[in-house]
């Protein structure tokens, strides 16, 4: 059985922000068990850690000699060793990776810099002047989603990987208010945490996080 | 033969930056010819781009019925069509692959908002102050990166593509100064681009710049 590493306690209180979050989800939808390893903050940063994840961080994911860090390489991992999560037809399979890539790479980078903004420079003079620029950034690589997904359920077909990647990205604009400009991306995150596997893997990280 | 899509003229005149010459640089690696096919930045908006990119963005790869975008795909799709650039083994290949998405999702987000503050808030007010948060913030990723690096070579054994996207993100840092101050991975960086194939995807796409 995989173990995979998660906040002894996650700063988000079981809000399922943490990346461990997209890694229970992948596991939940191809009905492969695991185990969670819990890790202080401490121990994040202490080398047995760095020995799994050298920028010491959540999750890892261990299975027999296999150690993996990075939770969108966990996720294609899984999706690539039993099936439901990336559609047979080579085309087809190659599509929904791309939306694993978009998701963290053309996405996500811009919520970063809005968490940096509104976390580790929330006290800094120039947050409420910059932080309007910076939330357009955001909306710029949103607007173009939106339009690409127009009124489709997922974003390539059945849902795959790259929608259960995109979704956990998407989550973490769930308090910005910014996904709601924007009603069919709000309704495709919605559509993805209605999944039973979503909330299964919900209800288990916000039990293990409020223990 | 794919043809791959590329800025018609390179905002850096040709330097590499552009995010065509990580998949030129794969193409390379495995000796698969390609063609190349200029978009303009008007184009770059233009609905028939935005079906093949919907982030309006370059590069895209087609081959038959097959249209991807995003760079890390790309790459990865080529290391998984041609012997060259994942290991045979399956713990190798998956291990290879954790340092793609290390490269796109953990260090190139820290260095896009180093970016964002150079270019785009270049005139703002709060620039000069702001600048070194966010160098501290690139650093601490490549301090990590360092200390896991140590002497090796390459960041998992034989040279693989998480070694050619990780180079291709290190290299955006070429003027910064930051990467000079972890000598082994100015060094890497270098080995990287001392490769036969790196030197005539680079020679390829600077003859295209500056045609």
């Amino acid at each position: 059985m995989p173990v995979i590493t998660a906040f002894e306690r996650s700063p988000d209180g079981g809000q399922g922000q943490a990346r461990d979050m997209r890694v229970r989800w992948a596991l939940e939808e191809v009905g492969q068990p695991y185990a969670i390893r819990p890790v202080s903050f401490t121990e994040l940063k202490e080398p047995a850690h760095r020995a799994l994840s050298p920028f010491g961080k959540i999750p890892t994911y261990q299975e027999g000699d296999l150690v993996l860090f990075e939770s969108g390489a966990i996720v294609l991992h899984i999706a690539e060793s039993h099936p439901g999560l990336l559609p047979e037809d080579k085309i087809a399979r190659s599509r929904a990776i791309v939306w694993i890539f978009a998701a963290l790479s053309t996405i996500e980078p811009s919520i970063l810099e809005r968490e940096s903004a509104t976390l580790l420079e929330q006290d800094q003079p120039w947050t409420e002047e910059r932080l309007p620029l910076v939330d357009d950034r955001v909306r710029s690589r949103l607007r173009d989603l939106s339009v690409y997904l127009g009124a489709a359920d997922w974003l390539d077909g059945e849902f795959s990987a790259g929608d259960l990647v995109m979704v956990g990205v998407l989550r973490r604009l769930n308090r910005s208010g910014l996904l709601d400009e924007f009603p069919n991306l709000a309704a495709y995150v919605i559509r993805g945490e209605a999944r039973p596997a979503f909330k299964r893997a919900f209800d288990d990280q916000r039990a293990f996080n409020t223990r």
